[in-house]
């Protein structure tokens, strides 16, 4: 189920600035019992984003279709992205912009519980991503990298790992990297390459709340391999303990089961609210 | 007029990967007399951008309505675009992938004349480009960039010219650049940041022909601004002159308008086979 600019529909105007140049930014968000999870937090960094992009943010039309789209909705995930709209000349936005709003409901996607449990396969991907400080970041439209790292597996693994053209390891393909090594946790900064992710912003909040030793930095592959535990972050997957990196094995370790129930306890207390 | 997959419609599908993630590539094309200018180095390049990016290359259908789309028309602009197509489970691209063929047919832009014989007005972007070594020289989709250098100014100046994080010129937000300096041509290389231009490959092969001294190399933003002559190029401005940049001003030299006129030569060869 699609709502462009307020109508169930299933195309858009071809001349739409997201389509010509990935012009535009997007969020995705679980729906729990007809509620977006961690909504502020999403809205929060689609208008920091448009802010950056200059792309004026529709907030009032874009709650009332957030609320229209996901209640009644028991389970899902739910896709906003605002573009710049159509029109001006080629690069040239047009003088007054009318940034498009776009949400689409999907179902929620069936991933086994082991992934949860006893963590996935991961993998290095070979292509490289750039340094873009000013880009850097966001969840914007320009996501060719993503693609392109994507498509080097099928499914022997669930989710591969990027590492930019410093040679510096920076997240995963569709979710932020954390490890654990001698208590300290630890992820990649971000800024020149990757997306500052909603539950990345939130684990790093809950480890400092609970007093967990924790630092950004610059990590290396040798370093991401020779961590204790290491997971992966999404708003969809949560927390996906890494139980496998290229020939290495790793248990689901103690600071990654602790912050997994952490988040978990988090989620349900924003829920509540 | 928008051709998409064989259609005359105004909408396309929400799906679209290349609205969702800018998964794709594009061309623009000059028409003269129903015929669009240099168009095997067009289709060449989109050839070898669609090998890059994984994208099939739909050959034998494009060339069809791209005939059907030219065909009649005296004078106009061609964008040729190709995406993945829809489908996929997010990044992940589908199985099958059926490339969307997106053809629209514009107006040519009513640009002065004068910016061929006089020249035009050009300034640096504050926009810093990024490094990316994959995409470097594709006229790919993902171009934010571009999208919010070109934001930084309106009517005053005619062409920006972008600099990337490392401080080296490397075009202008639509064009290629290239400065004379003691008689020498040079044109910034571009194995980190921007797009290898039609036009750009076709000067080249032209200095060449005619035993100009010629070299792609590394420009500062000083030895861009110290140069004896200046002047961008694309497919459809063919070569302009810069007149000024920022608080410099340049005749238009030498070499710049014999280029001018090997390019003008050399089109008219190309439409009259």
């Amino acid at each position: 189920m699609v709502l462009i600019n307020g109508q169930l529909v299933t195309q858009i105007d071809c001349t739409d600035r997201g389509l010509h140049y990935g012009d535009g930014l997007f969020e995705t968000l679980e729906i729990v019992q007809g509620s977006p999870v961690f909504l502020q937090q999403h809205l929060a960094r689609l208008q920091r984003g448009c802010q950056i992009l200059k792309i004026p943010y529709p907030e009032q039309l874009l709650l009332a279709e957030i609320t229209q789209l996901s209640q009644g909705t028991a389970t899902g995930v739910l896709k906003i992205m605002l573009t710049r709209g159509s029109g001006g000349r080629g690069y040239r936005q047009p003088d007054t912009i009318e940034t498009t709003r776009f949400l689409a409901l999907h179902p929620f996607p069936n991933y086994p519980t082991s992934y949860q449990t006893d963590g996935i396969a991961a993998r290095f991907c070979d292509v490289r991503l750039g340094l873009n400080p000013l880009l850097a970041g966001l969840k914007h439209n320009n996501r060719l990298e993503n693609v392109l790292a994507r498509a080097e597996w099928q499914d022997d693994y669930q989710e591969g790992l990027l590492i930019n053209i410093n040679e510096q390891v920076i997240e995963g393909t569709m979710s932020n990297l954390f490890i654990v090594k001698d208590n300290i946790l630890y992820t990649p900064e971000l800024s020149l390459s990757g997306v500052q992710g909603i539950i990345r912003d939130i684990i790093m909040q809950l480890a400092h709340d609970n007093n967990m030793t924790f630092q950004e930095t610059v990590l290396s592959r040798e370093q991401v391999l020779a961590a204790d535990e290491l997971f992966v972050s999404n708003s969809i997957i949560g927390i996906w303990p890494i139980a496998s990196l290229e020939q290495q094995h790793y248990s689901v370790g103690k600071l990654t089961k602790k912050l997994m129930h952490l988040l978990s306890a988090y989620k349900q207390s924003e829920q509540s609210c």
